[in-house]
């Protein structure tokens, strides 16, 4: 049972526009994010294995920011970007700031929000996997607040060969890791990078 | 015949510090520029290839700071870092500001001081190798240079997985690249990837 993460990033480790909404829930910067995800919905076959282990978690924590655009208030309509089925099947425990009755939807994703902070959200991930992995699933902010904390056992990047020169980034605010090299492996549209603490 | 850099980063994609100087030729930040290049010094052997790679070039181009830690005036009594016979065996191209006449140094690496530009650079290091590759031997702004240029085939990153958290980068300044992903390959201590333009 490990702490993993899946990222998505740009050669200059961008993972997500600084100026996420509804309507450009990647960033304003045109198409940014689904350049960055092209590799897994495009190119699937090429990287079937890394794909499917994204959601192979028993547990999924994620940023507010990461589950809906909204800030301040929750608008209790909006019940994420995945639709009824949302490919976790899993509880997800969303961070925030304002608490919210849990949301029950098809296919047994569950989202949770946690009002307690990381280490709080983490024991009940722990608790919702049984035996299986925990999985931080983003955004970058959420990701490096767990790094920070020494409490990711698996950073798993997917590091796409383009560059945005801005946005937010994995590794911010994260100084003196030291990581240990896992694998790697080069498809012809992006580079699978692991990491292990 | 191509155009390639080689670059040891830290996971942060930092090759450098910002305050190099005689004493501190990678910056101030204590052992920073010796733990991204222990991969080459001390585990030699797992990393063969790609260490033997780095100097296989015809000719170099490098930035002033790469060759002298002084500014401004050159100090004529300063031959290189890498004593009398440096590893490259092949014409140098340092890229500077000030004339200075050539500087020929044991083993065939001659220092040649270009005041006019990355692009003149370039044309003298092309003439120089031969039908051989031309070698951007560093630092991080110097390839950063070529990369904006769009003058550069071909990027093999050493990946170090330590963080920083402050420095000079690569891709600093180079948006909106597009490159292709060659290969990677994981050793127990350096993650080695390569993209081309």
């Amino acid at each position: 049972m490990a702490v993993t993460a899946d990222l998505s990033v740009s050669l200059d480790l961008v993972a997500a526009g600084e100026d996420q909404s509804l309507e450009h829930p990647f960033g304003r910067r045109v198409g940014a994010g689904e350049r960055l995800h092209t590799w897994m919905f495009d190119h699937r076959d090429e990287n079937a294995d890394e794909v499917s282990a994204i959601t192979a978690a028993g547990a999924f924590i994620m940023g507010r920011h990461m589950f809906s655009p909204d800030r301040g208030e929750w608008d209790l309509e909006w019940r994420g970007w995945w639709g009824p089925e949302p490919p976790y099947h899993a509880p997800v425990f969303v961070l925030c700031s304002r608490p919210r009755d849990p949301l029950e939807m098809e296919g047994g994703t569950t989202f949770h929000f946690v009002t307690d902070g990381i280490e709080a959200a983490l024991r009940r991930a722990l608790d919702g996997a049984g035996d299986q992995d925990v999985a931080i699933a983003g955004g970058p902010t959420t990701i490096n607040a767990y790094l920070r904390a020494g409490l990711l056992d698996e950073l798993r990047l997917h590091i796409v060969p383009i560059t945005f020169g801005e946005g937010l980034r994995i590794f911010d605010g994260t100084p003196d890791l030291e990581l240990v090299p896992v694998s790697s492996r080069t498809t012809p549209h992006v580079t699978h990078v692991t990491w292990r603490r």
